[in-house]
């Protein structure tokens, strides 16, 4: 895999609540020299990195409901309707914990729906990936794990969303797995799948990609390519 | 201090996105037979909380913007006029982190003027905290800590709300610590202190209450009167 074709997989993702606006401005130079699929933001900052990205080709994504989806749906849908309207291409969106760790395919499709029905009516090609923190649904079925997370898949995919996502980042119980994400493609028939959460490295990211991920979300983007350049993991540069 | 004088200074607090509708109906039930101040829960449990608690005298409490703050001001003035619809007497709304830890006043200020005005136009009652993130206000201006949380005081109190709160309880930075609190108190002039974040025992409780909380937030509220009375503080109930 070229450093091109590895970029074009990740969205270059800055998250952390207390981002100024340089480190935001850091992220969209970064992203519009290397060439990411997106850049991944809180809300407030879409506007920005979108007037940064301008004719770049990459993509402007901003986090809905995040990190604990425990919004009412009307509100998570009026801020994906914000989002599209700032410009965002994708909004990555935080689905309702205790339905998927319940299992409870109808009230996950019936929020989500909310959602994506707002979001495409403010920008009818809005790419929506929804995260399921699954590595709490995991916790909450134990011994049914892969069935869970094919509920989660249904749900998903039903409420007319494009990705589903493994994980926030942001959730003690953990982020992607290997199997999780192979899981989730297994069960996909459709969805796109997107691995976030603990991807520091490039054997962390090629073994997502290899178990089915078509797309990671990770904030260390410049390090990997530089790992995969030869260079060293921990410059945080890359020689191209 | 009795019992009842602690817990009528707690938030029995449940905001872990996972939460179950059994468990908040747990807390809902410990709040009616202990009478803490409130009980605090995530915007999409909150009218379920407010029926529970009818004429008990707990007062129902929900977070906006949590918890990372980032959301577009305008959405946090809707999350909190819906909090207010949905019979909300108190919202704990999370700043804008990176103006608080630039120490931009108006910045700060101006985003919560927003929240505060929407929610008191949709109950003119409603008791307003802002949760600060005390511990990356402090990270971010070693030198100064006790002139940024000063000006953090200051932001607050000219919004127009009522507490300044001092951390989620989610910021891997950490939460309250009892020179924060105190330096709170000292630049307070006319806001009240709520205190949140790591206080799991009576001494800590304690030790917040002499610094000058007026309120503290904490999921252990159970355990903490239990050890009031002299019981084991594991034990997760009260024998009164």
């Amino acid at each position: 895999m070229t450093e091109k074709e590895l970029a074009s997989r990740i969205d270059h993702t800055l998250l952390k609540p207390e981002a100024s606006g340089e480190e935001i401005e850091r992220v969209i130079a970064e992203a519009r020299r290397l060439g990411f699929a997106s850049v991944c933001v809180q809300p407030v900052h879409a506007a920005r990195v979108r007037a940064g990205l301008a004719g770049s080709g990459v993509r402007t994504c901003c986090v809905i409901g995040f990190p604990h989806g425990a919004n009412r749906p009307t509100v998570k849908a009026i801020e994906a309707t914000a989002a599209c309207k700032d410009g965002c291409d994708e909004i990555d969106v935080v689905g309702f914990l205790p339905a998927l760790v319940a299992r409870d395919v109808y009230a996950v499709k019936a929020e989500l729906m909310e959602v994506v029905r707002g979001a495409r009516a403010a920008n009818p090609r809005i790419v929506v990936k929804v995260i399921v923190e699954s590595a709490v649904i995991v916790a909450g079925n134990r011994g049914a794990e892969e069935a869970a997370i094919a509920d989660a898949c249904r749900a998903v995919r039903e409420s007319g969303a494009d990705f589903i996502k493994t994980s926030t980042g942001y959730h003690p119980a953990g982020g992607a797995s290997v199997e999780v994400v192979g899981w989730m493609k297994k069960y996909a028939d459709g969805l796109l799948v997107k691995a976030s959460g603990g991807i520091r490295d490039l054997a962390t990211a090629r073994a997502m990609l290899d178990a089915g991920a078509d797309r990671l979300g990770l904030s260390a983007g410049v390090a990997i390519l530089s790992e995969l350049a030869g260079g060293s993991a921990s410059t945080g540069a890359v020689g191209y």
